[in-house]
């Protein structure tokens, strides 16, 4: 499954944008939506990874059996979208490079994996420090 | 403040969507923006009023000064975009009919306000009663 967002996080990077991507998985396995961050591209921070991929999911009624693939740690805002949407299970390609609300999903009964995935921990690594403008910016810091 | 949000949430609810509004504002009390919840109308979860404001206010660098006002208390999503970007004060129309994160909020450094408005109160508890379906569907339950 983590194929499926870092496929979507080079094609962001590809985009000249920020390269995380996501996807939200159905109980089957089959893929609701997929996407990635789309600030640069779209001039739109409300886009990150994990939005884009809910978003591209459409109306769902009850996430109560899906999984939120990410290459990146989920940040609060992305934390909060899987807590209010009660997604069963995150599953985290590297928290390295950020550390996001994680451990707080965990504390509230969210399943979570985190890989620590070299692929990915390179892609931020790199990116972080050849546009940290941009990252900051989408971290609002 | 309120004003703005709530003729956000009254142009939701005259497309037939959600009546829940916000609007950005900055430290001059500038609008930065405005929105409203955009579920039905755009078949997009993913446009929570919050999110819908932030969204229009475009890619900005730093959120310190600025007051995310809302008619609704935010749900965890909306929280969690007020937390990660380091959104000063939240000015909340009621908390009533719906408590999200603002307590959470709070805890974080947040100003929060809760005006318990009572056309903001009247306006979702019609709207509840009248289209639990949408309500609960927006809310992820």
């Amino acid at each position: 499954m983590l194929a499926v967002a870092v496929e979507e996080a080079e094609a962001g990077l590809a985009e000249g944008g920020i390269p995380i991507g996501a996807a939200l998985f159905g109980p089957d396995g089959r893929i609701l939506g997929r996407g990635h961050n789309r600030r640069v591209q779209d001039g739109d921070p409300s886009m990150h990874a994990e939005t884009a991929a809910f978003r591209a999911a459409g109306r769902l009624r009850g996430y109560g059996r899906t999984t939120m693939v990410t290459t990146l740690s989920p940040c609060w805002y992305c934390s909060g979208l899987v807590r209010q949407f009660g997604i069963a299970r995150v599953v985290i390609g590297e928290a390295r490079t950020f550390s996001g609300g994680h451990d707080w999903l965990a504390e509230h009964g969210v399943a979570i994996t985190v890989l620590d995935d070299p692929a990915c921990v390179r892609l931020m690594t790199r990116f972080i420090a050849e546009r940290p403008d941009l990252w900051f910016e989408d971290i609002g810091e």
